[in-house]
């Protein structure tokens, strides 16, 4: 053990402190506290370094307030690509027009299908977004197939997303700033969801009409060879998080890595794999700096986030 | 409150008794085992009812001794489709010719990855079964760019998996199980894992190359949209959980579900969230029925089969 | 890493398999399946080498069906200690005359408390049955007041219990069998739950009245001191966790441990702490055998007893 | 549903602003973001009605920063009571002379335990610390001994903790500035624990020596059942929590109350178990002002009391 030992530290709050003296008075307070100032750090690197920066997230942190500090980070460039789930996409491009609404987690579930209105944890969608999304997706599908026909190739999930964020100005819209600033948004698995059901339904009458999974995996390796450095913000699990640390293993791994999870780790699930797990894969560098800080990232990315802004 | 009360019952343990005796002292035992009863009891009404089965499950079962579990089921026709990710096809895969490893969830990461062990939870995987698939995956992705060229479109990952599932005659494969009994694979995520780390490096070479994720639509709407009833097994979460629900909006719903999970509700993640959330959106029908058992598959779902084979 | 590798092994079902062929095929199953066929392998040589066995649960599990597992384990004199919380204590004597009832996790807590229903979990205890504990305990108050009186010192909780035990007949009662094979029940916190609060009023009367926590200190620390091995089963955390491994320092630790817990490993508690944190105290010997698995122990415990059992 | 529906907030995050500016931008962001922020409501109500305050905590958050926090909520007069285990009194008045470390989740123990240094989670205690406490609490029970004889009685634990803090003048001790401010601290198990193997340790030479717990019923009584309302910040779980709810049934439970716990509901714990399951029981009240927010209390709590003090 040649971890060098500092001193438990104690927490006082004043009024009117500042987010960030509260996050930096967490450094040696233990427990998960330490853990989320040593994120900050991490990330305070990963940009001194300019490593390239890659995000990824679970669409339920986009049907919270966390979308708008996503649309944030893009407009900054604070990021240099995301990962995530089409069920992402297409609510924040739902949020571009109409809003989600803050219920309870401990709603009846059967009377709110008899209203319409879908839950997810405390946040409710009445079905109008739903058929409003219905609504853009058919022309946009039309114009997409069009290009499809032009380049005489199924388009890719970063090519279709990069337009569809053509169609809004929403400021507060990450898929909107990742358009405007070049930022791909790469996403593996882009026939899930109400997306997925508009490409199905479309299809019927445009069996021509697919999408190439594929065409995501160049400019994503292209990206991650190239750089110098490469950082990971990962919140939450699922397949965005696996494809944003498989795809470093092209390079020997991320040099950076930040976790933010509420997963498990006894069930050997990815979702709840900690950093050093990776290590083994080779997907994050033997001598990568990494936090893993538990917890739902709606409170601690914000909080994260203040940290590094200073 | 109109749900019918019964007495707590408690359990005894007697020597050489049967599983299913076990499980079904837990039907009134209160907490999980009790749910873990009503599991049981749901898929039998599933099977009584001759209920559309589709089974999901995450990758890490997969590593686990649930994969042959999975192919007895598929040989047995218990299923009638399966969604899960890349990462389990290939696992499975690998598993025909070179098995997986039991280490422990505390081993030194750093050491294994210079020994060259990859570890998911407390299973090790060895290097040279990511070679030996990267031998088997380039003749084989030969062979579907040859047949992609025939039809003159890009496969779908149901129709690459169940060709994948030919190259195999091990009857401990769910992959080969499929393959030989016609049962679906459908896998929305086909690129990421080592699976598409090989699409990635077979395309430098063949541009062409490609896989079009919406021609699973089709067969798995038709699947749903025909049946007289569906039931669900949901082991675990992410987006095969999300697919199968999702796409059951099209009947209004799976008649029957059972969710076995270790995620967490408060966060608003899909992995987590209920069977009530899912009535909600319509994904699980209003009057089904349905169970939910917290806790890792491994041990909750052989169980659940034992209580189900009587 | 000098860990031997077994390879994982596949668990197949078979109609009518007994209990102990299923555990035992989660030998090399991995994840949690494999950690719980070493509790059994762990428990298996505590009784070989006839190690004092301490076992420790939470009162949610006497509210649950293992109450009876937990008596019938004392009827064969399979643990030597019990340590719990009085809320086993109450809920175990209750049950000596009227039974909990099965209901669920999502009922309408105002509506049950309209209804004079009590909820733990899925568990529901209407009022009544805290009217009759009432009316029972208050002649035993009495009569240990007496004894107090008698032996001119306040009584220890493991007196108290005791005595308790001798009150019912219950062949189920874990109290009553502990009364009769003279196995203590330890317990460091006996004036919380309803028995605390009739210790209270009983107290307005006689304020004399007492209980000597200290008094289970010496029993306790001897049974462990003289003990040529100590073996612990820990069903859950909290305080009877503690208090368990905590006497083990006396004599370097306990040798064997299995633990069995929900709970998280990051948030520091003593709940979640694995068995690897207690050897840095000496409360698990370094040389002991141990197991950890997690999940609800309303499954597993009559698993691992089932393994045990052969 | 008549829960009135507020749109989804997005957070943004300026250079230098307040936490209290970052709590108030997460009342509308959903997810638990939104339940920290109603957090900070309910306390604010509680703290303008002047409620009587108890305050909650497990030890494992006085092995972390906490412990300042906690001192100065004391010292502020902000809480009432505190109840809580030995455990965070003994850690508290060892930080008194001695710090913890800061150390890692993932160091080796058994490493640990040959350098005489004990872990919780991330927090090292060296082996010194606790030699310093039994020397510290060997003249202590002396005095109380002397006490016991003089008042003819046991003492109780909230009379002796009284008695320690007068034995340090630490600012940042919550144990002095609960006895310089006359505020009691129960504690129904207060023979766990190093405190509780000094006590073992002294009553072989002092047989007569006790706690009587019993004590500590009628001063928490009288200050629920004397209070206009009453209030709960509820950190963790554990008896601490229960004797807290528990107390409050004799005044028809709490008017508000605030949850922050890692704990799960779905194994019927008391430590997971949510504020609804404790208005079945008349621990909270039916028309209680209530938030429960799920994470670790070393993160969770700072930022609560950041919003609350504005």
């Amino acid at each position: 053990m040649e971890v060098k030992l500092n001193e438990i530290e104690g927490i006082k709050i004043s009024e009117g402190m500042s987010a960030t003296d509260l996050v930096n008075q967490m450094r040696f307070a233990g427990l998960q506290a330490s853990e989320l100032r040593k994120a900050v750090e991490v990330i305070g690197e990963m940009k001194q370094e300019n490593a390239v920066l890659i995000l990824t997230f679970t669409s339920n942190m986009v049907s919270s307030g966390l979308r708008e500090l996503f649309a944030q980070l893009c407009e900054e460039r604070f990021v240099d690509a995301i990962i995530t789930g089409i069920g992402s996409v297409e609510e924040d491009f739902i949020k571009t027009e109409k809003p989600f609404l803050l219920g309870d987690f401990n709603l009846d579930d059967r009377e709110l299908h008899e209203k319409g209105i879908n839950r997810i944890g405390n946040i409710l969608v009445p079905n109008d977004r739903y058929i409003w999304l219905e609504k853009k997706l058919k022309p946009f599908f039309e114009k997409e197939l069009e290009k499809q026909k032009k380049v005489r190739r199924l388009l890719a999930p970063h090519e279709m997303i990069n337009d569809l964020g053509k169609e809004t100005s929403d400021k507060n819209s990450f898929v909107f700033q990742c358009a405007k600033k070049d930022i791909p948004i790469f996403c593996p698995c882009p026939i899930d969801g109400a997306f997925g059901l508009q490409v199905h339904l479309f299809k019927q009458d445009h069996p021509e009409f697919g999408i190439d999974v594929s065409g995501d995996l160049k400019p994503l390796a292209n990206l991650v060879l190239h750089a110098k450095k490469t950082g990971g913000i990962i919140l939450g699990g699922g397949f965005a998080k696996h494809h944003a640390i498989g795809a470093n293993i092209l390079r020997g791994g991320f040099d950076y890595a930040v976790y933010v999870s509420t997963g498990s780790e006894f069930d050997g699930s990815l979702s709840g794999a900690k950093t050093r797990e990776a290590i083994s894969w080779g997907k994050i560098n033997e001598k990568a700096e990494t936090a893993y800080v538990e917890g739902d990232a709606s409170i601690l990315f914000p909080l994260i986030i203040a940290g590094v802004k200073g």
